[in-house]
C-alpha cells in the first residue's frame, strides 16, 4: 500500500488542481472588451507553446535516439516521460493562468479578497500540476522498472530539457517584449504602460505567462524531480536491503504535497486583508506541516531524527534565502534606497551601485548554503560514512523543495495579478480596479523575487546532490583539484555561466531590437493607431517574440548539453567533475548576483515613482529607468538561465556517466 | 659563479634603470607653468606614498609579529624584505614617472619620437626596478638562508601585501579622482578634461601615477616573485640532489631581464614612426631572446626540451591573452563597435551590451589558460610524475612573466603619456603638442588594456602554481570535491571575488562622492575660479583621494588576508584548498569580465568621439559616457583588485600552511 502512496498523493494534487481550475472557469470573465483582450493573451501564449512544441518534437526525437543508442531504451523512455510530464504541467498551468488573469480583473471590481483568491488559485493550479505530475511520473517509472533507480535520471534529463526551452526561451521572450514595448511605447511615443495602442502590449502580457508562469514552473519542476532522483539514486546505493528506506524521498515529497494543499486552502480562505501576510502564512503553515510530518516519518522509518535534521536544514535554508533576497531587493530595506539615492547623480551611479548590491548580496546566501550542506552532511554521520552524508545533502534538497506546490502557487500568482492589471488598463476599467490589481501586483513583485531566490537555492542544492550521484554512478573515488585536468575542468566550468550570461543577454538585445523596429513600423504605417481609432497588429509582435525566443535559445542550449559530454569525452570523468563544480559555484553566484541586482534596480525605480528622490519624471527617475532596463534581462533572462545551466549540465553528466566512464578521456590518453 | 648570476642580472637591471633615470632628468622640464603643474603632481603622488607608508608601517609590524610568532623569524625577515623591495620599486618607479611626464610634454614640442622615447624610458625605470629588486631579493634570501626554500614564501607575502595597498588603494584613488573630476567638471560645469580650473584635476593626474604606475607595478612585482617562489619551492621538493636545477627559475628570470633590456634598447632607438609598432616590436624581440635562451638553458641543465616546452607554453599564452584583450577592447574590432551602435538606443543598451561583451570575452582566455596548463603539465611527463607536471605549470608562470621588465615598461608608458597630455593642456601648450601626446596616450590605452590582460593571466597562472606549492607544503594528497567540506570551501571561495568587487566598487562611489562635494564647494566658495583668476585648492582634493583610498582598502584587505586563515582554522587544509580553487576560478573570470567590459566601454566612447554613431555631443555619446563611467571602477579598481585577491589568498595559505595543517580544522573536529 505505502508503495502507491506517492502516486495517490500525486493524483490528489491533480484532482485538487482540477477542482481549482473548475472554480476559476465558473467565475465571470467580464465584459466583451475584457474577453477580447484576454483572448489575445490566451491565443498568444498558446501560439508560443505550439511553436515551441514543434521545436521540442525534433529535439526530443534526437535526444531519445541518442540516449536509446548510447545508454539504454529504459532511460530513453524515462527521458520521454520527463519531457512530456513537464510539458503537461506547463500547458495546464499556463492555460489556467491565462483564464485566471481576466477573471481576477473582473473580481477586482468586487473587492480585493476575491481577486486575490482567483489569482492565487490560478497559481496553485500550476503548483499542483508541477508536484502532482512530478511525483506520479517518478513513482510509476521507479515501480515500473522494478525499483531500479539507474534509469530515472532520464526523467530528470527530460525535465531539464523542457526547462531549458521554457526558462531560457521564455526568459528571452518576456524581456524582448517588455523592453521593446517600453522603449518605443513609454519612452518614444510617451504612452503609458499597458496601453492598448502599443502593438507590443499583448506580447508583453503573454511574456509574463510564458516566462514567469511556464518558465518558472518548468525550472522548479526540474529542481523538484532532480532532487528526488538524486536522493533515490544515493538511497538505492546505501539501503540495498530496505526498499522502504529507498522510497523515503517519495514519501517525503508526498507529505510535502499534502502540506502544500493545507497551506493553499488556508491562504485561499484567509480572512486577512493583507495579501502578503496571507501568502506568507500559507507558506509557513505548509512548512510547519512538513516539519511535524518529517519528524514522525524520520523516526518511524529510520528510527532516529538524523534524517529529520538534514531535511529541516534544507527547508530552513530555502526560506532564509527567500528572506535575504527580499532584504536586498525590496525598497523597505536600505540597499534599494541606496540605489535610489545614487540615481540622483545619474545613470552611471545607478548602475554601479546596483551592480555592487547584486555582488554583495551573494555573500549571505552562499554562507547559508554552506552551513546547510555541512549540517545535512554531518548530522547524517558523514564524517564516518561519506555516502550517508551525501545522502543527507540530497535529502536537504528534497526538504527544501518539499513545499514546491505552494511555492510555485505563490510565485505564479504574481504574473496573473500583473496580467489582470494589464487587462484592466486596456479595458479601461475604473481606477479602483487598477488600484486593487496594482496592490496585488506589487505583492507579486516581492513574491517573485523571493521565488527567484528559492529557485536559485534549490537549483544549487539539487545540482550538488546530483553531483554526488554522478560520482557514485561513475565510481569516482575522488575529484581532485590537485589533478590539473580537474583544475582545467573547474576553470572552464566556471567560465560557462559567464558565456551563458553573455549569450542570453545578447539574445534579449537582438530580439528587443526586432520588436522595437516592428512597433515603430506599426506606429508609422497604421493610420489612426495613436488616436486609438485603428487596432495595432498584436499578432505580429507576438510572432516576433516567439520566433526570436526559440531561435536565440538554440546556441546556449547546445552549449549546456554538449559542454559536459565534450569535456568528459576529451578529458575524462574527473575533469568533468571539476567542470560541474566550477559551473555550479560560478553559476549560483552569477544567478544570485544578476537576479538581485535586477530586482533591486526594479524596486529602486518603483521607490522613486512612489515620490522619493524627486519622484516620477525627475532626473533620478530617468536614471532609475536605465537601471530597471538593464535589470530586466538580468533578473528575468540571464539570472534564471543559470539555474537551468547548472542543473542541465549535471543531469547530462549523470545520464551519460557510464558512456563517459567507459569511453571518455580520449585526449587524456593521448597526452599520457 | 652561476649562483650569483641572478643577483648580477638584478644589479644590471638597477643600473640600467639608474641610467635611464639620469637620462630623463637631463631633459628640459619646460616653462615655469609646466614646472609648477608637474610639481603639484609630483608632490601629490609623494603625499600619497608617504601617507600610505604610515599605514604600511603599522601593517608590516603587525604581520611581522604574527608571522614571527606563528611561523618563524626567517619567514618574517623574508616578509619584511618582500614588502620593502616592493615599496622601493614603487617609490623609484613613481618618482621617475612623475619626472618623465612633464619632460614628455616638453619633448612633444620637438616631435613625437623624442616624446615617445622619454615616456617609454620612464616606464622602463619602473619595469627594471620591478624585475631587478625582485630577483635580487629572492636570490639573496635563497642563498642567505642556505638554499632552504621554506622561508621565501614570506617574500611573496610581503610583495602581496604591498600590492594590496598599491593596487586596491591606488585603484580606489585613481577612480575617485577621475569620476569626481569628470562628473562635476565635465558634466556639471562644462569645462574640458584636464582644465586647470577644475580642483580635482591634479588629483586625477596623480591618480594615473598612483594606480596605473605604482599599482600595476606592485601587481606584477607580486606575480613575478610569486611565480618564481612557486617554481623554487616545487623544484626543491623534486631536485633534492641538484641545486643547479632548483636554481633554474632564477636563471630563467635572469635571462628574461637581459631579454627585456635588449627589447627596451631596441624600442627606445627604433626609427619607426608608429609608436604602437615600436612597442610591440620591442616586446616581441624580448620574447624571441627568451625563447632562444630558454632552449639552450633547458637543454644544458635538464638535458632535454621538455622544460623549454612548458616555459614557451606560458609565454605564448601570456601574449595570446594580451592579443585577445585587444580584440575585445579596441575599436578596430567589432565588439566595441557593437557597443557604440547599441548606444544609439540609450544608456541601458550601452550597459547591457558592454556587460555582454565583458562576459563573452572570458571564454577564449580561459580556454588558452586551460590549454597552457595542460601542455605545461603533460609535456613535463605529468601523467607519470605529478610533481614534475606541477613544476611544469609553475615554469609556465615564470615563462609568462620572464619578460615582465619590458611588459611593465610598455604598460607604465601609458599613464606617463596621459599625464604629459594633462600637463600640456593645463600649461596651454600649442595644440600640436597636445596632438602628439594624444596620439601617444591613445596607444597607451591599448597597451594598458593588453597589460591588464597579461596581469590577469599571470595572476591566474601564479596562483595555480602557488596552489600546487600549498598542497606540497601541507602534505595534501588530494583536494577532493566529493568531500562536502571542499565543496563548501569552493562555494565560499567563489563568492569572495563578488564580495571584493562589491566592496571596491562601493568604495569608489563613496570616495568619488566626497570628491564631487569638495569640487562643488570650491566652485561655489572660491571667487573667480571659473574665470581662471584664482587658483583652486588642488591639495585638498589630493588629500580627499588619499584619505579615502587608504581608508576604503582596509576592509577588503582584511577579508583577503583573514578569509583563508579562518577557513583553514575552521574547516581544515582541504576546505582551504577548495576555497582557493573557487576564488581563483571565479576571481580570474571576474577580473577578465570587468577589465574587458570597462575597456570596451572606454573605447566605445572614444570611437563615438572620433565621429561615429553621431559623434561627440550626440545621444549615443551621452549613453557611451555612462558606459565609460561605469567602466572606470570596473577596469581600474575592481577588476585589477581580483588579481590581488587571488594571489594574496594563495600566498597567505602557503605561508600559514604549517600552522593550518597542524592546528586547523577546529570546527571539523567538533562535527566529527
Amino acid at each position: 500500500m505505502s508503495l502507491y502512496l506517492p502516486v495517490i498523493c500525486g493524483v490528489i494534487a491533480l484532482f485538487f488542481a482540477f477542482g481549482l481550475s473548475k472554480g476559476i472557469s465558473k467565475e465571470s470573465s467580464g465584459n466583451d472588451r475584457m474577453k477580447e483582450i484576454a483572448a489575445y493573451i490566451h491565443e498568444g501564449a498558446m501560439a508560443f507553446l505550439i511553436r515551441e512544441y514543434k521545436y521540442l518534437l525534433i529535439f526530443i526525437i534526437i535526444v531519445t535516439i541518442v540516449v536509446g543508442v548510447l545508454i539504454d531504451y529504459k532511460t530513453a523512455i524515462c527521458f520521454i516521460c520527463g519531457a512530456i510530464f513537464s510539458i503537461l504541467a506547463g500547458f495546464f498551468g499556463m492555460r489556467v493562468a491565462t483564464k485566471a488573469n481576466v477573471r481576477t480583473a473582473e473580481a477586482a471590481r468586487h473587492g480585493q479578497k476575491k481577486a486575490l483568491k482567483i489569482a492565487f488559485s490560478g497559481g496553485a493550479v500550476m503548483g499542483m500540476c508541477v508536484v502532482g505530475l512530478g511525483i506520479i511520473g517518478l513513482s510509476i517509472l521507479y515501480l515500473g522498472f522494478d525499483k531500479n533507480v539507474s534509469f530515472i535520471s532520464g526523467f530528470g534529463l527530460g525535465a531539464s530539457s523542457i526547462a531549458l526551452f521554457a526558462r531560457v526561451g521564455g526568459g528571452i521572450y518576456t524581456k524582448a517584449a517588455d523592453v521593446g514595448a517600453d522603449l518605443v511605447g513609454k519612452v518614444e511615443a510617451g504612452i503609458p504602460e499597458d496601453d492598448p495602442r502599443n502593438p507590443a502590449v499583448i506580447a508583453d502580457n503573454v511574456g509574463d505567462n510564458v516566462g514567469d508562469v511556464a518558465g518558472m514552473g518548468a525550472d522548479l519542476f526540474e529542481s523538484y524531480v532532480g532532487s528526488i532522483i538524486s536522493a533515490l539514486t544515493l538511497g538505492a546505493f546505501i539501503f540495498t536491503d530496505s526498499p522502504t528506506k529507498v522510497m523515503f524521498p517519495l514519501m517525503l515529497a508526498s507529505l510535502g504535497i499534502i502540506a502544500s494543499i493545507v497551506g493553499i486552502l488556508f491562504a485561499s480562505n484567509s480572512k486577512n486583508n493583507n495579501p502578503q501576510k496571507t501568502l506568507n502564512t500559507g507558506t509557513y503553515i505548509a512548512g510547519a506541516v512538513v516539519v511535524i510530518g518529517t519528524g514522525i516519518l524520520s523516526n518511524n522509518i529510520f528510527g532516529n531524527f538524523r534524517v529529520f535534521g538534514s531535511i529541516i536544514a534544507g527547508l530552513i535554508v530555502g526560506m532564509l534565502i527567500g528572506k535575504i533576497t527580499e532584504i536586498y531587493t525590496s525598497y523597505d530595506y536600505k540597499s534599494v534606497k541606496k540605489i535610489a539615492d545614487q540615481s540622483e547623480t545619474g545613470a552611471a551611479t545607478t548602475i554601479i551601485s546596483g551592480l555592487a548590491v547584486g555582488m554583495y548580496s551573494t555573500m549571505i546566501p552562499i554562507l547559508f548554503i554552506a552551513v546547510g550542506v555541512l549540517v545535512a552532511f554531518y548530522i547524517m554521520g558523514g564524517a564516518n560514512n561519506v555516502s550517508m552524508g551525501l545522502y543527507g545533502i540530497s535529502l536537504a534538497a528534497v526538504g527544501m523543495l518539499s513545499t514546491t506546490g505552494i511555492t510555485v502557487a505563490v510565485d505564479a500568482y504574481g504574473p496573473i495579478a500583473d496580467n489582470a492589471g494589464g487587462i484592466a488598463e486596456m479595458s479601461e476599467l475604473p481606477s479602483s480596479v487598477r488600484e486593487i490589481t496594482d496592490k496585488l501586483d506589487s505583492v507579486g513583485n516581492t513574491t517573485a523575487a523571493i521565488g527567484k531566490g528559492f529557485a536559485i537555492g534549490s537549483a544549487a542544492l539539487t545540482a550538488l546532490a546530483l553531483f554526488a550521484s554522478y560520482a557514485k554512478a561513475t565510481n569516482l573515488s575522488k575529484i581532485d583539484l590537485l589533478n590539473p585536468v580537474t583544475l582545467v575542468g573547474l576553470l572552464v566550468g566556471a567560465m560557462l555561466p559567464f558565456l551563458f550570461g553573455a549569450l542570453t543577454m545578447e539574445s534579449v538585445g537582438k530580439a528587443a531590437n526586432e520588436m522595437i523596429e516592428e512597433v515603430r513600423r506599426q506606429f508609422k504605417s497604421i493610420p489612426g493607431i495613436m488616436e486609438g481609432k485603428s487596432k495595432p497588429d498584436y499578432k505580429k509582435c507576438v510572432d516576433i517574440s516567439t520566433a526570436a525566443a526559440l531561435k536565440e535559445m538554440i546556441l546556449p542550449g547546445i552549449i549546456a548539453i554538449t559542454a559536459p559530454i565534450l569535456m568528459g569525452m576529451l578529458l575524462g570523468v574527473e575533469a568533468l567533475g571539476g567542470m560541474i563544480g566550477g559551473a555550479v559555484a560560478a553559476g549560483v553566484l552569477m544567478a544570485i548576483f544578476m537576479a538581485n541586482a535586477g530586482g533591486a534596480w526594479d524596486n529602486a525605480k518603483k521607490y522613486i515613482e512612489s515620490g522619493e528622490n524627486g519622484g516620477k519624471g525627475s532626473n533620478a527617475h530617468k536614471a532609475a529607468v536605465v537601471g530597471d532596463t538593464v535589470g530586466d534581462p538580468f533578473k528575468d533572462t540571464s539570472g534564471p538561465a543559470m539555474n537551468i545551466l547548472i542543473k542541465l549540465m549535471t543531469i547530462v553528466s549523470l545520464v551519460f556517466a557510464s558512456v563517459i566512464a567507459n569511453h571518455g578521456g580520449i585526449l587524456l590518453n593521448l597526452l599520457k
